[in-house]
């Protein structure tokens, strides 16, 4: 029988994340400060974020220790397991091994805890009592709910209201790791209250529940704000995936042609291929593809410019693949990679021509979805199916040209509460959504006066 | 650090199914012919199950092989892990050790495939073109959806209409793995539309569904039924997982003074169990602990006697606890564990006072599963709460007499799909409920002129 599953001892748990600056073989651009146009320092941030994120934020050491406590918490899930798709390469009928990591097996189901506790973590070393943060349609928000039940961490997460009407699950996950899950707008601030008086009925927007989470944290000295993906120090976390991955295909001598995950912020693809990054970088033949949605296709489409990390202007400026801030995408259920940008550490990488993007319809996406859960019995997060109809076009490409490929995926999350995309797939209601041009040139307006990278 | 993961190389994974009838210390009673009340033989059975399942209903073989085609779609998730619960040993701050065993990473996320796969692989080598079944809250539905289709046979799931309509996404997980999930009472059979012509509004029962589901086999030669629970070869399926946890536990060089699980139809805790039921049989202490719920208590407030398996009366007649067939249940939240009856195999184990059986009241079973998903992430499925409620008990029993323990439990599945439960929890919506004495006696009454084992 083919093997199909490599376990890592815990006694192998990687003890140190891979902090890929050291290692940038041009310089990244600095974030800026909006108002200045100069580079921001950590003073800057520390309204926002604990100083002991904040110098993980800036840090160019190539290793940095996992903290034992942290570690802890990884061992209740990780090492997570790596495993041959034995079932889908025989249903492929192509010359491929297709080997993917199962990330679905954390409490929430997703990668999001890598960094959800390491961030829980330091935000508790540095004497904070309480995270605010938003959500949309919820994978971040309980990750996080979860993380700060386990340090004792008070946590308030704002959550775009038509999610919390449509998608009662993840506000219930939330609930159950002691949450204070809020639909938003709402009135615990100014800026909601201000959305509300013009109008009550407002549906929210992930826009909104960034600055109330923002105002929220910045108008209580013991609060700090936490995000799940773009920034270095959340894909800093989530290299301990990519690290298992490396010691686990080493244990049974397998190297892989191509890496494959989907992006949306990039934190878990960030989190799988960095490692192989820097093997690349190194010198090792070796693709990376990065699988994006067409209807917001950031890194296929965008430009690579500065721009607001969020749609009203707060944040400082990024250097990354843009749509521009204001670009709304199309309401798919993918809801994790409906990004307006891309975290500067993978626009980087693509901008120098390491790491490969695609772009895929959601109708591609789930077809490739249905076929991996009727073979592999898993049922992926819509946002993972972007990834695994990636796999698809390589086994496709690697039969044509009769070679044979080695392909290692990020299974990064399973989609048990994201079901309702599903139904609305398999009765045909999901259609092929071709983005018009126009729109995201539109969009890219709203970055002309800012900044060139 | 603790150990808090014990993995097994899938080399490492068990080749053989453990059956308890081998080492039963007393004869089981037969099970009787609901027509002639005579022992039923093969034949009796072959309209509703394959030949080969068939043989191993009344196999008394210690060790039956797995077959090559089942442990290969075992090895998509299994061996399970094998966790100790760090995080909540420290929470209850008693001097005991907790292990579990964590049938959740399974594709459905519950224990349910380690039979459905088996049973699909059986009528498919018997040449079975589909499958027919029932299912309530909808774990066994979708377990055996996904099998069906991995072994390319058609599944049918009459689905208790009241759960078809209120709980969408196991629907759509069945959907999703190519199943064709019918509302019960449907068009589709004698039966249902005999309901439906009284009641076009009937919502539907289990009872009703099985009747359904047994007419929809028996009326096409190249179908078969296929149950979830109950019988000797489900139980037989699942003892894949007591086997496993044997050979972690050894590893570790630990042995446990209590083995929990939940009951409903008994085949997830007899799965984790009966390997250690066999050890206890040949002298070793200890205790062996089934925990059911107040509102549906067959083995510590029902009957040994002989009844019918379903509410209709169409199946043989099974010495078991029961509260008789005509028991309705209070709409709690575990629907796994509303059933009147209980598998042969573990009423006679509780009649031989080899394991002990205790009732927990779904108010403290949601306690207990709240505070193990605030210490070890994991959000329970409402049955397997009963089974942590059972530990919390013993690790107080623990810290009152001063003695240490080791606890093993099985975590039969996640709670993601059953989150309107914590929901009714969380918000103050959920009561204790006590069952009535006469209630229980006067269903009861429907098994009095049958025979008595």
């Amino acid at each position: 029988m083919d093997p199909v599953k490599v376990f890592l001892d815990e006694s192998e748990i990687p003890r140190q994340w891979y902090n890929i600056l050291a290692d940038m073989p041009t310089p990244m651009s600095p974030p800026l400060h909006p108002g200045t146009g100069q580079p921001i320092g950590p003073d800057d941030l520390a309204p926002v974020f604990p100083m002991n994120l904040i110098e993980q934020e800036v840090s160019s050491e190539r290793w940095i220790d996992i903290p034992e406590e942290v570690l802890e918490k990884y061992l209740i899930w990780r090492p997570t397991p790596l495993c041959r798709a034995v079932n889908f390469e025989r249903f492929l009928d192509a010359p491929v091994q297709i080997y993917y990591k199962n990330e679905g097996v954390s409490p929430p189901g997703s990668h999001k805890p890598n960094t959800a506790i390491a961030q829980a973590y330091y935000n508790k070393a540095f004497g904070i009592k309480r995270l605010s943060t938003e959500t949309g349609a919820g994978q971040w928000g309980s990750a996080l709910s979860m993380a700060c039940q386990m340090f004792g961490l008070e946590c308030r997460v704002f959550m775009v209201k038509v999610s919390y009407e449509q998608k009662p699950y993840r506000r219930i996950m939330m609930m159950t790791w002691g949450a204070n899950c809020i639909p938003s707008p709402s009135d615990k601030t100014e800026a909601g209250r201000k959305i509300l008086a013009e109008d009550p009925e407002c549906p929210g927007s992930l826009g909104i529940a960034i600055s109330e989470a923002i105002e929220d944290t910045v108008t209580d000295e013991n609060a700090r704000y936490s995000l799940g993906s773009v920034l270095n120090h959340v894909l800093l976390h989530q290299t301990i995936n990519g690290l298992e991955a490396q010691k686990q295909l080493e244990k049974i001598g397998v190297y892989p042609d191509i890496v494959v995950g989907c992006t949306g912020g990039g934190s878990n693809f960030a989190g799988l291929c960095l490692p192989f990054v820097r093997d690349k970088i190194n010198g090792k033949d070796i693709s990376i593809v990065a699988a994006e949605p067409t209807s917001c296709p950031s890194l296929t489409r965008g430009s690579f410019a500065y721009d607001f990390g969020d749609t009203i202007m707060t944040t400082p400026l990024l250097p990354m693949y843009t749509l521009g801030h204001e670009f709304v995408p199309a309401p798919i259920h993918a809801g994790g990679l409906r990004y307006h940008g891309m975290a500067p550490i993978m626009s980087h990488l693509v901008k120098e021509d390491i790491i490969e993007a695609r772009a895929y319809d959601q109708i591609e996406t789930f077809d490739a979805g249905v076929r991996w859960a009727r073979t592999e019995g898993f049922i992926s997060a819509p946002e993972t199916n972007h990834a695994i109809a990636a796999v698809v076009q390589e086994a496709n490409r690697a039969k044509e040209e009769g070679k044979e490929k080695v392909i290692l995926f990020n299974w990064s999350g399973h989609g048990l509460v994201d079901l309702a995309a599903y139904d609305a797939f398999l009765s045909g209601k999901l259609t092929k959504y071709d983005l018009p041009d126009d729109e995201i040139q539109k969009s890219l307006k709203s970055i002309e006066g800012l900044p060139k990278p």
